[in-house]
């Protein structure tokens, strides 16, 4: 049966994708058979992540994205990622607005991920829905995701490309991001440009990112600030053309060096994750049964014990 | 000279109390024995956590919360969480509206904490700033975060009181919050509320709130929603009278089971943070050097292997 899944994913069967997806979802023991077999078939999408804050306008922005896209004759994947939503499926998490052509356009598959109570295993399921669409032959995978936190970040991070959502008038959202943009924008976007405090912001950016010492090396990717306005249509085709230009960047032979530790990064990332879901989803949870967990949280609470004692006691017979 | 420190912080020195959470910062593997030392003098404070998404007013909230903690004679730590940035120390992350009569307070400590390069070890280390000021006797500590995203949902976890903070006239953010809220609000905020839309998202929370069934039982505590304008000062008494009567409800013997129940969940939470800089920080970089990693690394680029793979290869000489 897993045979027939993979075969109708690889032959780009819209529904097999999405029965793959729930099947990572809920049967996370069957990732690695369902992954291995796909594997060989996956490198070939481009990954974009957007991430930024609420109400930074990220699921009208993909949506506007995806049209651009679609002009341009790529075929589209799209995963919406919220980890505060248990809920996921077709039909949540900004849906109500993509309620349009993209949903009826076949060359468009759109899914959205929540963490179904388990928080841990959200980054991982997402990886590997990623890895399923992009083996089922779509030349740009968009990954969405709400917030900036470490979930995000960590989403964020399997992509190709990341796109960093900020908002004019939000003078924390810059704060907030100032530290992190550096670190995870490939390019960075003032969407909502028409607010006031749009050019002062983007002038504000851009200046921080010129006082990083990375942006005095001639060959290294400037991260560009791009202001948008998705609901007026404005400087999407920017940023499209930016998408490429980043993508082009990264198959330029003279950026080999480059563009390997990016996917380096990547992969090593991805494996840490998976091995974070087999320590904490499966090794601790057939060793710590309900009672052996109440003993060591009461000898705590009862201040017999302190947690760095208990987390040892876990330990120990975990690593022998 | 740890003893020395454990002395001074237990006596509420604040300079021994910033040294203590710098050793923490920088020295996570004296944690243990710290914390050890001072460990059965902490349980006395009410922990406080406020999260919500940058530009939501956290900051001035907190600072407003303060000084009406102070005017009922309450002593405070303030402990700021920023994610996002690599910094740390007493001077960053909206503290330029805290230069006022609270840091000039000597019943005030305020302290922020940025990643340091280290996602995986903040929470860690925010938890032990906790107990530090825990053991020094604040009655009242505060941990302000950004965002709704896992990190800072972990961070929230540790206090006692959860207070969730949203904003009107950011649609996205109430479509974020709505799925969250439940798990980790105790008490639920709609700040700036002179703006627009600020009676229907209260309305609508409210409504939203009731219809979660565990608001059924009667003895349960029902998350209320409370509206403030901390730059306007308006409802910020009401807030601090529903954190102690929340305080109040948690120490209510009706309610031992539930208040041990959240105890207990707070305490397990702490331990697999611990378990988790275990494994990640420690165990795994000293098994896993640069040449280990990049051999794996590029066997999986280079579809030789892939990640489930590679990461049992990982998994494997770690538990044998």
């Amino acid at each position: 049966m897993m045979e027939e899944l993979v075969r109708e994913v690889l032959e780009g069967n819209k529904r097999a994708i999405a029965r793959a997806i729930t099947l990572i979802e809920n049967n996370p023991e069957k990732c690695p058979e369902f992954i291995k077999s796909i594997f060989s078939f996956t490198g070939n999408a481009f990954i974009i992540g957007v991430t930024g804050p609420p109400g930074s306008g990220k699921s009208t922005l993909v949506n506007s994205l995806s049209k651009e896209f679609r002009k341009r004759g790529k075929t589209i994947g799209i995963v919406a990622v919220d980890p505060t939503s248990p809920f996921s499926g077709g039909a949540l998490l900004g849906d109500r607005i993509r309620m349009d052509e993209l949903t009826s356009d076949p060359n468009v598959f759109i899914r959205s991920m929540g963490s179904r109570g388990s928080l841990g295993g959200l980054s991982r399921a997402t990886m590997d829905a990623i890895r399923v669409l992009d083996a089922s032959g779509f030349d740009l995978i968009l990954v969405e995701t709400v917030g900036a936190g470490q979930s995000e970040v960590d989403i964020v991070r399997v992509a190709n490309c990341s796109i960093v959502i900020g908002i004019p008038g939000t003078g924390d959202a810059v704060q907030a991001i100032k530290a992190g943009i550096l670190e995870i924008a490939d390019i960075y976007v003032v969407n909502k440009s028409d607010r006031p405090g749009a050019t002062e912001i983007v002038n504000e950016l851009q200046l921080l990112l010129s006082l990083d010492p990375k942006s005095k090396d001639p060959n290294r990717w400037k991260i560009p600030v791009i202001s948008t306005s998705s609901v007026k249509n404005i400087g999407i085709e920017p940023l499209a053309d930016m998408i490429f230009k980043y993508q082009s960047y990264l198959l330029d032979p003279k950026n080999t060096d480059y563009a390997l530790e990016q996917e380096m990064k990547r992969r090593k990332h991805e494996i840490l994750e998976i091995i974070k879901v087999e320590i904490f989803e499966n090794m601790l949870s057939s060793l710590m049964n309900r009672q052996k967990w109440e003993k060591i949280l009461l000898e705590v609470i009862q201040k017999k014990s302190d947690p760095y004692s208990a987390a040892n006691s876990i330990l120990d017979p975990l690593f022998r």
